[in-house]
């Protein structure tokens, strides 16, 4: 798994050139570059890797999705948004850089992303470089990620008619859905059929709820050392958390109920992966 | 012209259907459909005619473009960017869903618009269909429509060293970049030549450099009912454009003669469009 933090990194490191404008390219860098899990590039890899693929293949996607995933950091702390100071143990942002600064490094890294792919994946064939771009286009969209942060939202404002609901729906598109362009991308380029695609979308979708059960607990549990963001904000407005909704004793019980579906989806179809045993591993909270 | 626009008018209405969650796309649509020239989608369908390609092959294309286009005003007009209240004669995006909507449904429209392109135009292959994607994130991002918004928001917080040559750099990139990705996606799908693709190039740049001029110029000297907007902004501020640089007459001139320049680079390599010299005609100041 360090392997592949490092591999991550290096590369990250590596696209994340400063060009002109200067400004522009240092934001960007700067949030994508944050220490962090990079817990979305290693499924891509991993998953690339169990069915067969080169992971040298599935670098520039798995950077992608990194980069991705910090667009959606540095506009969900916007003042506007979550309105947060502080990610990953540094100041956010457009606490550093100005609003408008931040704005468009979100903007930029939208379509960044993507050209990483194409720029550096053509030996993929055409064919399969438009397949993950579709997902890309998918997951990262107004189908995807933003509408679970838009009907997040819209639940602060006015209490939702069936929260469970709700919940479940923020949960699968705000987290799930990048767990799932993740592993649906690695499988894609290592040519996996199907079958396998359809049990990693299932794979993803329980870890990713995971994880937001997990970060729901410890948002509640843990202080700014151990995780470097401001917490308890949620609890403390009334928002809409699993936590929140089924109390502390039930999320963790679903949480580990939740691991241990996904350890078995593995086990049942033969897969063997020390990276997601670890991964899972790490999420599980006792 | 007219006929295209309509095309473009019907498409957009088409392609911005309202689904879940609705708030977001509801504000993607408000500024897509907002009354507009459509001279983007409208240049790249004609280019494609030009070029004996099929204009119903370049209409997902083409309103891509202005989706695109959408997404910068969205953006450019919030209160941490340009702060502009109307647009297009109408409050804008976020003054009507407010501002994490206005954010969201910018960020949503720059993987949707691409997202359409490859849904509607499979039949032009994948090595076609890759080549414009490619085209679309060169423009869009860092290096195109945002470098422009950087360099411009740079010079409001600060003089520039050398104002001329900024701000040319600010409109090569903010205006006729996306002149260029209309055109040039035009060209292409209708299965242009590199030396064609090039003469058009060329001709996009004079083309979104004159109507920035242009621009710059009614912002001075017309109205809000006349364009729409709140108007003299620029000036009052003192703020980098063709007019205050050089003055109202050097202005002029320099857009008559980009606009000679166009048309005599059509008429040179034979190039005949009834469209182009519309829109030529439009945006010259006399």
């Amino acid at each position: 798994m360090n392997k592949l933090i490092d591999l991550v990194n290096e590369n990250l490191d590596r696209f994340m050139e400063i060009n002109y404008p200067e400004n522009i390219f240092k934001s960007m860098r700067y949030t994508v570059l944050l220490p962090g899990k990079r817990l979305r590039p290693v499924m891509c890899l991993e998953t690339c890797r169990m069915f067969g693929g080169n992971i040298q293949d599935a670098l520039p996607t798995a950077c992608a999705i990194e980069m991705l995933h910090a667009q959606t950091l540095i506009h969900d702390d916007l003042p506007c948004m979550d309105n947060d100071d502080f990610r990953r143990g540094k100041p956010t942002n457009h606490k550093v850089f100005g609003e408008a600064a931040a704005v468009l490094a979100g903007d930029a890294l939208l379509t960044f992303a993507p050209q990483i792919i194409t720029k550096h994946s053509k030996n993929l064939g055409a064919e399969k470089l438009l397949k993950i771009l579709e997902e890309y286009f998918q997951f990262a969209g107004a189908y995807g990620v933003i509408a679970g942060q838009v009907v997040d939202i819209e639940s602060e404002k006015s209490e939702p008619l069936n929260p469970c609901e709700t919940l479940s729906y923020i949960h699968t598109h705000k987290t799930a859905d990048l767990f799932k362009l993740s592993i649906r991308t690695g499988a894609i380029i290592a040519g996996a059929g199907e079958k396998q695609l359809n049990i990693m979308t299932d794979y993803a979708q329980k870890l990713g709820f995971a994880f937001q059960i997990a970060d729901d607990i410890l948002d509640e549990t843990s202080t700014f050392e151990q995780m470097g963001k401001t917490l308890g904000k949620d609890k403390a407005a009334g928002k809409l958390t699993y936590t929140n909704l089924y109390g502390l004793d039930r999320a963790k019980d679903d949480l580990n109920n939740l691991l241990d579906e996904c350890e078995k989806l593995l086990s049942e179809n033969g897969i063997i992966s020390d990276v997601f045993s670890q991964i899972t591993g790490k999420i599980r909270i006792r």
